[in-house]
């Protein structure tokens, strides 16, 4: 039987969309137990059945702007702090949590804790392969935010910490890594990552497939896309943003587009329909903090419980395929760490 | 009279579109003088009418893929060398290439020549503001890929450099300028973007308006977005892709939905037409490299006569308006420069 520790008072639609999904999981898998840390007050009466699932206690919350080391280092009653510290002395096998991004990524570094030998942690993203007829429909990205300022060892790390991830949680074969850069060739970019490809490119463990440009992200072209966290965070949020866009000029032009603007839409509603799920980064999970001791997911603020479902479905599959233990064994070797050590 | 130096070997549809978009700018504005360099044997024969256009012999080109800076120091009888010199040396007013980006910013740099006081020039981008509603139709986008790594001072220049032109040139009153960051809060960023914050907000002459987000570029927050060349590449170039991807799905959907699908398109073609014409960046205009004596202008390589012709007229304002003179002006204020000293 799996643990899970879930944080009930993050996100916008705490607590109430948080226990629909995870009743949604409890109810679609059977080998998964619950802990919701939060205030019973408000958690208790939206639970339908409590069957393996425990409400526990908490007195303090972390809200979405609050900074976030600070937040966690005060509020070690909060839900967040709890949830964290849960998985930390056993008690539960992964946190999940909807809440403060910053806090959830510094309770998973600062009380989870780091796999031996990794120095900073990536936020991973699973993002959408959209190109009509590709045959794999996500690739693992990272880091996507969680570090402003990365190191060349980093990302030969999260070079790794992708590859695992995409070998036993997305069960891809020999998963192809690129680095997100700014130009195709192998002697574009700054410093960084020039020295940072010549590392991917002698890591013999690698199946790494060269620079990837972040207009091409969605294209398909690797399966695991290595990148120090700035850059990522403005690649991810661009595609984001213009696929907004893009949906709302189509609704705008629906809308002042007259009668014959508005039958198109209903003829082609079904399209618009799967573009927008396609988009939707929230369909293919949430965001891990790849390089701790355990599965440490975060579910976007706004999720609905669909949303919390498949987030649970997806910290399941993290468990059984026993990715951590992979990525554990693999940075213990003695001969890995040394060479990392050389380098810095 | 204007003249324009013009690079007619440059471009996938050179030198055909580039003496169409010429002839077209010829025929709209009677105060432009053109001096098309290239090839005779190919230039010639496209010509239509010969009136204020100059053909001049260059026996060199150089190809997309060169190493910029080497080819112009070894092809100096090239289009690009050749029209960069005419401008430095008086013979013209400005410089216009749909050729290869780098080799243009290298003439641009090294032949045409910075403006005192400016360390680096920044290539900017006239992107389109698509937020339906908006009475603003674009914004100013610099350091958008000339200099892999800037420093703060440069970014601060990039604030000015923007300003002036969306004053000047797309007649922007008190033009609103911000930084583009990684979240919006003011203690947001690395410690480049931190400090590049304070700088800003402590310009008197800059309307500065915080950070934007690389999600919001679209939405119409600024009039002028400032960043170092590495973050603005990435989130331009994924703000592309994607805008690219959303029309190929799309298209996609349209082609495989059936009868149904493709009657939706039918009735939904001028919307679509309207969101491809506003996504398309060289609708704008080409991208100047700002900074430098004289306006050094480069439209995409796949531009066809519409979009070259766009771009003279966009030179023609520069010359017009006096952007540069202004610029010059700014630079040489003893106070700014002994201001931009100290802060090295």
């Amino acid at each position: 039987m799996m643990k899970i520790a879930v944080d009930a008072m993050g996100g916008d639609n705490a607590p109430q969309a948080i226990i629909e999904g995870v009743e949604q999981a409890r109810d679609q898998f059977d080998d998964i137990e619950f802990q919701l840390y939060g205030n019973p007050a408000k958690v208790k009466p939206l639970i339908k059945n409590n069957d393996r699932l425990t409400v526990i206690e908490t007195t303090e919350e972390i809200a979405m702007g609050e900074e976030p080391v600070r937040a966690i280092r005060k509020k070690k009653d909060s839900s967040i702090v709890r949830a964290a510290k849960a998985v930390k002395d056993g008690e539960a096998d992964a946190f999940f949590s909807a809440g403060n991004t910053g806090a959830v990524l510094a309770a998973g570094i600062f009380v989870v804790g780091r796999i031996k030998g990794i120095d900073r942690p990536g936020l991973t993203s699973i993002l959408p392969i959209t190109k009509p007829g590709s045959d794999r429909k996500s690739f693992v990205y990272l880091d996507s935010g969680a570090n402003a300022e990365s190191k060349e060892r980093n990302l030969v790390q999260y070079g790794y910490l992708g590859k695992f991830y995409a070998e036993n949680v997305l069960k891809v074969e020999n998963p192809r890594v690129a680095l997100l850069n700014n130009g195709a060739e192998e002697d574009k970019g700054d410093k960084l990552h020039k020295a940072v490809w010549q590392d991917l490119n002698n890591e013999k463990d690698l199946n790494f497939v060269g620079n990837i440009e972040s207009g091409d992200l969605l294209f398909g072209k690797a399966d695991v896309v290595v990148s120090d966290g700035w850059t990522a965070n403005a690649a991810l949020k661009a595609t984001e943003g213009t696929a907004k866009m893009m949906l709302t000029l189509i609704r705008h032009g629906i809308m002042n587009g007259g009668l014959r603007a508005k039958l198109g839409y209903l003829f082609l509603k079904s399209v618009f329909h799967q573009i927008g799920k396609k988009m939707n980064t929230s369909t293919y999970g949430g965001a891990v903090l790849l390089g701790l001791k355990a599965p440490v997911v975060k579910t976007h603020g706004a999720s609905d419980a669909a949303a919390v479902k498949n987030t649970i479905s997806q910290i399941r599959t993290m468990l059984t395929s026993g990715v951590i233990d992979k990525t554990v064994e693999f940075f213990s070797q003695e001969s890995l760490v040394d060479k990392k050590e050389e380098n810095e």
